[in-house]
């Protein structure tokens, strides 16, 4: 059976002022209709009803995650004592899905991207799946679009065509610097690793076991507790000393390298992912106006062009600009020029020098 | 004895989003301790006691003016039926304190300006007084500092130098262009007018009832109301019957003009004069930090420099700006560059066009 594994992790103080510490960027709405979390869950139900869809996240989410799902059981909730990285939060999902049903197939996603195709996605799922029916570890590859240096990369064992539905995995590549980054578009053996991965719980188990015995042996601790009242401060006390690191580095890499290892094959596909790395995003997947301004919540705008200009708190007037970012909250507002985005996590770093530990 | 008249008519649209309609510019703290108005009633009290200070304001301002003047008894505050510039308001204020003081010294002056040394301002205002006692209609007269194109000239009948205290007026001049400004500028014979001007009460109503021969009239009409019950509703019928004009233009300019013309004089002046046109002014007496940015409030700045930025509300965080004006309030937003600040007037004028009322 089908299982979703949404990992609501990330912190995304590269939201701010949207996002804060206890409002990361996963539980927000950023230029969706609804918050980044609940669009994959939703994305997912036409295949993978909500009951059999599982949220594994910080302690310090409980409260916004529950609002978000007020539908869902506690069990659908897996919290986590700190944060050690995916290879323990996939490896834990894998423990206590292989123990309620021993064909478990995982959906493992991050739940903060935005998919502008959603049934091509489902399709993409589905393809995956039969895939990891027959024991593969499969990933979904996206087909790049530009020298992207931000992402890791998926190289394939042979040229990408069109007609390929499945394809296996040569080795997985870190994030490129410019040059190898063109070089893997145009040559056509590359995909962008999109972090969601398709296999059989014990498939993921057993990889563990071989390329991350010392993570191993802290779940199978664990699974006596499963379903008993000692099962809390047992992870409580377990999942602290797991070694902290990516299902990239744990078992993805070790697994491709490994001459003997069990295949791990890749969807190539194209439905219209974006990771929302940074306000930047909402320019890729939101039509602009005829300004070229991206624009959301009240907004008075003259002789202001190819900005982004959101506001969530009080209304924006602008005059006379160019390629700015600006965002307003209740309570702080953003703004900076387009192509400093990827630095507006410094303003989170800096409210917590000054301890004005309310705008972090 | 000496009495000053406070106009507090102005709306301020340039002040948008801290200025609104029931909120205009003088009843803000610019970049000052305390609301304009209150600075100006303020740096007046060594001179002239808050009792021999009167406030001339549409009533529309009643509820703001009456707290920020606690103390104040309501006969001090005139509220006009509606806006008819300064002539009619000057003109009113005369009658009303002419009636209780024959002998009364009016110090009339606008309620939006900035001083930087107010015991200067005092010091022109005691020389004013003695040239008044005389008859003069007297003007302080700002020695200009470059060539303003946004202020009325007052041209003198000769060559100013260090040691003038007092001179006669040779005429009003309006707005220059540029290349007069630099004239006027470079030839030693204008000064700003700084709209502020100090005449016993006799002498307006005597210019008047020769220059402005209908206004006299209406006030005339009103004047055996005064200190009856009746005058209310007979100002309230007679002032919007009254022309709209200006003192310069409707007093001033004729009587500068006019060779029997009573005496004009100017008191030449040098107190840090600001007439706090735009947001711009909060440059010129606000200590602008190491960066060249002029903050208040809470500000997260990072390598932005030369820039005006204003919380009143919600935090403002700024990366990688230059010459920008940023202002917050709890409801609204202007981001703009330092050379568009005339514009911003444009704003509450496309939110009233967008029904949005709760921005105008």
């Amino acid at each position: 059976m089908l299982h979703a594994v949404i990992m609501a992790g990330g912190s995304g103080t590269r939201f701010w002022p949207l996002s804060r510490q206890a409002r990361p960027k996963q539980c927000l709405a950023l230029g969706t209709p609804e918050p980044l979390i609940v669009e994959t869950s939703k994305r997912l139900t036409p295949l993978i009803d909500f009951e059999n869809q599982l949220i594994v996240a910080g302690r310090k989410l409980e409260t916004p995650l529950k609002d978000l799902f007020k539908e869902w059981d506690t069990s659908q909730f897996i919290w986590e004592p700190c944060a050690r990285n995916t290879a323990p939060c996939i490896g834990l999902a894998a423990l206590l899905l292989a123990a309620q049903d021993p064909d478990a197939i995982l959906v493992v996603l991050p739940s903060d991207h935005h998919i502008a195709q959603p049934a091509d996605f489902r399709a993409a799922i589905e393809a995956a799946q039969q895939r990891a029916a027959l024991g593969e570890l499969v990933t979904l590859g996206i087909r790049p679009t530009r020298a992207e240096t931000g992402y890791g990369y998926i190289e394939l064992d042979q040229m990408l065509d069109k007609h390929n539905d499945h394809l296996a995995v040569q080795k997985f590549v870190e994030k490129p610097n410019q040059q190898l980054a063109q070089t893997y578009l145009d040559g056509g053996k590359h995909l962008w690793n999109s972090g969601m991965f398709i296999f059989q719980a014990k498939r993921m188990l057993s990889d563990l076991c071989k390329y991350q015995p010392v993570l191993y042996a802290g779940l199978k601790a664990l699974e006596p507790h499963i379903g008993q009242k000692t099962f809390s401060a047992e992870l409580e006390y377990i999942f602290p000393r797991l070694p902290s690191i990516s299902i990239d580095y744990g078992v993805l890499e070790p697994c491709s390298n490994d001459p003997d290892g069990e295949p791990i094959s890749v969807i190539p596909s194209n439905f219209g992912w974006n990771d929302v790395g940074s306000w930047e995003a909402l320019s890729d997947y939101n039509q602009a106006d005829e300004e070229g301004n991206v624009k959301s919540g009240r907004v008075l705008s003259i002789d202001t062009t190819n900005s982004i200009i959101q506001s969530h708190g009080p209304a924006i007037s602008v005059i006379g600009l160019e390629s700015l970012v600006i965002v307003s909250t209740d309570d702080a507002i953003l703004v900076c020029p387009r192509d400093a985005v990827q630095r507006v996590k410094e303003i989170p770093a800096l409210a917590d020098k000054l301890k004005w530990g309310d705008l972090c």
